[in-house]
């Protein structure tokens, strides 16, 4: 990297950095308030080479992904996307070309979802190359849909179509490039809209990154319930227990009451996104896959594990 | 690594999640709302084994430093701290028992600080150990100390004494395992009341981590002014050049109008710490290291680059 870290931010990131708050990337800080009677909304993930995502991937496409898993964990809890703090731990052999179509990259993502650079970290690692996005959003003060409020007696629903991530993943895997999957996989698509026309009738919600059973898993853990899912109405054009297991879909899987069930129908028609009831919310713990006999086929491996 | 990434996340990290806003860890988001009438302040550092600290530092000092680097930024901007967001990337030799006592450097340091963990990242990965803290606190509106604020006319003064940090990394690096100073490396004292006590009265303020000179070079381009220094009233007890480039100092350096003198001087008694003037701001643009007789002894090289 021939140039020096304050270069690099001034000629590279600091275009990307267009809020006041962000005072130009030339403090240590920045600055963020929400609107008035709205809360902050927090999230964090990190993305890594050989892990998240494969080092030779597009660059643009890696600045996306990195952003969009963050979006996605916004989208789920019905917040409007603001910002983001960014903080890069560059290998050696990352250059400054590297560097202009990632950054690209988050010009162009920046844009699609209304959000600015607000600050972040760079440094260099004898590591694979980390991307870490802190995101921010906003909602209505305590309108945020959390994993917490699923009751006994809701629909469970999930937007899109679950798999076409992990086909992506698969076909890399298997040097098959040209999977109209690997797309899919390399730049997901947050659920914004939908998120935000949730608040409010959703109970509980999750965006789907670790496997639909292991998600709503989450789900049924914190609000104490038991999740049934329904396989044959699961969304998908793959075999469906490797569906609900693969992760990486960045679809929104929520529960509502029974007594929303058309107006859940209608607003996926108003943003325009597909969505299924697979299954619903019952009295008890944990989470359960049935075939249409209504038999437990739940898989042992419920999704991905981090480590 | 024997155990899951959300019992450790259970039994480890979520005790730490004291605020009502971190969900108890159970959500992939945060919440969070500045006080009103205030702003919330955002700052994200990351530290590497290897760069930022030593692999075989006591688990505690490492948690404490990852935390202090960015509440060092948050009190030079006069902010009071709130929370932190934490993004681990772990190699396969960190085991339960060192996770353990580098939770417990945050538990101690949660209390002296009074912050909470609001979130977070857990993965694994081949590379080095890297710790990224995302540091929230908040100020008055429009009341947060910048980069931007110095004015020809103003007085530069900085807290503490400056070197120490470096001369603990020197012994570290030379296994002088008895040096008085390593402390001061593994664990910077962050000025939070002398940030706070500061607002409203410094006109631009910087915490000290790449170098005393490069880092009110920093507050000389953004403000478009020039910074004098006085190489004799550097408060060090090492060799000045090497006091004023080394860095990881983690004091403040700030300037105020010279009407304010007496001001400062009476703010650092009630808040304890030593404050030295050591210079002035002028017209003109960068820093400048002066000896004794006016002349211009400016090293090359002013502080740390990352790369």
């Amino acid at each position: 990297m021939p140039r020096s870290e304050f270069d690099l931010i001034a000629t590279l990131f600091a275009p990307l950095a267009r809020s006041k708050g962000a005072l130009g990337l030339r403090d240590d800080v920045a600055l963020l308030a929400p609107r008035p009677g709205h809360e902050l909304v927090l999230t964090t993930d990190a993305i890594i080479a050989g892990v998240d995502f494969f080092p030779n991937d597009p660059p643009d496409t890696i600045a996306k992904k990195a952003l969009r898993v963050n979006l996605s964990d916004l989208a789920a809890k019905g917040a409007e996307p603001l910002g983001y703090l960014l903080t890069l731990a560059l290998p050696k052999r990352v250059n400054e070309a590297w560097l202009r179509a990632f950054t690209r990259g988050l010009e162009a993502d920046q844009k699609v979802f209304g959000i600015t650079l607000l600050g972040g970290d760079l440094s260099s690692t004898r590591g694979p190359l980390t991307i870490s996005v802190t995101a921010f959003g906003h909602v209505e003060r305590g309108k945020a849909i959390l994993r917490s409020g699923a009751k006994p007696g809701d629909l469970v629903f999930v937007s899109g179509s679950l798999g076409d991530s992990g086909a992506g993943l698969a076909a890399l895997l298997a040097k098959k490039r040209t999977s109209k999957f690997i797309a899919r996989y390399r730049v997901p698509e947050p659920r914004m809209a939908l998120g935000l026309a949730l608040s409010g009738v959703a109970h509980a919600a999750i965006d789907v990154s670790d496997g639909l059973l292991a998600d709503l898993g989450h789900i049924a853990d914190v609000s104490n319930v038991r999740i049934e899912v329904d396989a044959a109405r699961v969304p998908t054009s793959h075999e469906v227990v490797a569906a609900v297991t693969v992760g990486d879909d960045y679809e929104i899987a929520f529960t509502a009451p029974k007594s929303k069930r058309a107006q859940v129908l209608a607003l996926a028609r108003k943003v325009r996104v597909t969505i299924s009831e697979i299954g619903r919310v019952t009295k008890g713990s944990g989470v359960v896959l049935r075939d249409a006999h209504g038999k437990d086929i739940t898989p042992r491996r419920k999704g991905w594990q981090h480590f």
